[in-house]
């Protein structure tokens, strides 16, 4: 990938031109906000990566249609309640959420997409929205990314927002977002609900190929506890605000590679935003598995550390437990010569050829594991294939924030 | 398979005639037993299945070329060390330990077994197994089933024991065992260590085939954590000590079918107890996944709820959450259209076509939640396939036990 010139920016994702977006109370939730709307001025094309678990809310139905349509003007978002597991009605009820916000906005509803994150299976209070969405439309701003930001958390801790611009075609253009996720998170369309918007131009079709594959690369490679929701949508919107004139960009147009790369940082830094703040999480552990016969090798061996609950609270306890980690691999599916894993904790080679180095001294691992942040790579020595996930550990708030968060 | 009168009896691993057992301090452990014995007085038909996990510890390796022998004599037991990761120098300390006990025991090396349970990678102590070879020897007895069933112990807060008698051919025989486990537990041969032992005359190979068929019904359906073992070992010994001038039985024999039935009784009773006593564990879950299209699905999707964390941590809190549930079937890979799935809890219709049913009462599956043991029982109405797996739930306590079991 080119080395691109990319300047972080405040604004999230109103950060680029043409965005405007706002939180609000709509009473879903008991006093925090529950409602998020974020409008692009002009029409925008749009793409979008959607949860692959066979049981899929009604909001993602919707929105799929949006996307065939490949024009978007506005995301209306709930928290407090998922829409999922309920039917026709539940169809219906986001329907009218989106005729809802049609109408106070004056767009064509085909344009329009819902999202919803919260408890399955509970009915979507429609009415409670279709009454908020008058003073959210009037509260619409171009610095309302991170009230929209706050709007959309559940057992997130922090909001998570993030932008970049950079020069494409002498024009300079943004790249913005915000996600929300914290538990109910697996490296398959991880990351709950994601936003992303650009002012660059672009082409509709070469939007969605661009997304899905930074999505793979991204979204797709984090994990919290190894369970992929109901309601997982990655959304993107562009509305060329800021290339007025200019040729849409694809994969034709020479800026195009800048404007992936900028597109990957902003859902690579965001979809780490969401490990960070996994449910109970103490630590940021990047699991890198290189050496694999076979890049679905190299996916397996990493989901499978980074998915084990032994790993998880090892990590916690700051227990440099290679065992787990090696036992991990072993039972992962992909092809293992025992005697050829190499395991490196930071710098320190503590396994080589499948047992302990002689050379490394406990003292030293127990150094790397006490970290907030640490890398577990993994050589498997048998082929050239790599794959990286990013995960937490599991701790005791885990376990808390997941008894007590009841149906 | 047909109705046997079982008689439920004491005595576990040591309940057939013709074997004798011990546990003995030999110093693995601090201030516990950590070495067991199992000997048959006669050599006995062996059969054995082993974990699937692509790392395997060495005496995994030792136990599979006894296994094809078909011919065995004594088992040696550690805990404290699972002699896993530990290369050609780990083999070297098993087979030294066999020698040790064949020496002691009088008899051939090549029908002597060895499993190790504990901390993957560190050397095996051999010199304080093979100093309490011979105290050990001199201990065995008929009765020391029980001993032998606490020397076996890691994280276990009991000891599993269970053994039933059945009448074939005219003659009481018996099948007793006892196993170990209670972390790293997943339902793929699952049970860490598990040994039982019969007085029935029985052909190897019939053996060998009846114990892989018991073992994929019981201890592989069972889980507490996800995590598949290095060092996961089924034995069974027949020496037909009750059935002397009987034909061997095999699957033409009348009373195949009985004895059958008492493996796997006894089989299905001790991986029960590996899921009571799972770490941390408060609660026994039975989960049936029925009405899938092939029997794989109904195992992925019984498999991906029993493994799911958030489903663990909803059952520790009390909380009937099925949307977790059919989250889980969602994303399990198996064949599943949203709007035909059932669930049961226990007694309970608690959602019908994918949403949750309108006469189903919150209190009630709440009451459902509370108790000890429940049944989640999910019909996905495509096809005839049935599958059941249990589990427990994920408390406090298994975070804090697997942050602290240090390395």
């Amino acid at each position: 990938m080119n080395k691109v010139d990319l300047t972080e920016i405040d604004g999230g994702v109103t950060a680029a031109g043409g965005f405007r977006a706002c939180g609000f109370c709509a009473g879903l939730k008991a006093s925090a906000p529950d409602l998020a709307l974020l409008v692009s001025d002009f029409p925008a094309a749009v793409a979008g990566v959607f949860t692959t678990n066979a049981i899929q809310a009604a909001p993602v139905r919707v929105c799929r249609e949006v996307v065939a349509g490949g024009v978007a003007r506005a995301v209306v978002i709930n928290s407090g309640c998922a829409n999922a597991c309920t039917g026709a009605d539940g169809l219906a009820r986001a329907r009218a959420v989106v005729a809802s916000a049609a109408q106070a906005l004056g767009v064509d509803p085909r344009q329009v997409l819902v999202c919803s994150t919260g408890t399955i299976g509970k009915r979507l209070p429609v009415e409670k929205i279709e009454q908020g969405m008058g003073p959210a439309v009037a509260a619409l701003s171009s610095a309302g990314g991170g009230e929209a930001a706050r709007a959309i958390m559940t057992t997130d801790t922090v909001d998570k927002q993030y932008a970049v611009s950079l020069e494409i075609a002498g024009r300079r253009i943004t790249v913005g977002g915000m996600c929300k996720g914290s538990g109910m998170i697996a490296p398959n369309m991880a990351t709950m609900l994601a936003f992303l918007t650009t002012d660059a131009a672009v082409d509709a079709a070469a939007l969605q190929r661009g997304l899905a594959a930074v999505a793979d690369r991204t979204f797709n490679r984090i994990s919290v506890d190894g369970d992929t929701s109901t309601n997982d949508t990655l959304l993107m919107l562009a509305n060329g605000t800021a290339m007025a004139g200019e040729a849409l960009l694809d994969e034709s147009h020479p800026g195009w590679a800048a404007f992936s790369e900028a597109v990957e940082a902003v859902a690579r830094e965001l979809s780490h935003k969401i490990v960070r703040d996994g449910e109970g999480a103490t630590k940021f552990v990047t699991v890198t598995v290189a050496g694999a016969l076979t890049p679905a090798d190299a996916t397996l061996a990493a989901k499978a550390i980074a998915n084990s609950m032994l790993c998880k609270t090892a990590w916690f306890g700051g227990d440099p437990n290679w065992g787990r980690v090696i036992c991990a691999v072993g039972y992962s599916g992909a092809q293992v010569d025992p005697d050829r894993v190499d395991i490196t904790f930071d710098e320190l080679a503590a396994v080589r050829g499948g047992q302990m180095a002689a050379d490394v001294a406990f003292k030293d691992l127990e150094a790397v594991f006490a970290r907030k942040a640490f890398e577990i790579a993994v050589n498997l020595n048998l082929g050239e294939a790599v794959d990286t996930v990013y995960t937490c550990d599991c701790s005791y708030d885990y376990v808390r924030i997941n008894a007590e968060y009841m149906t």
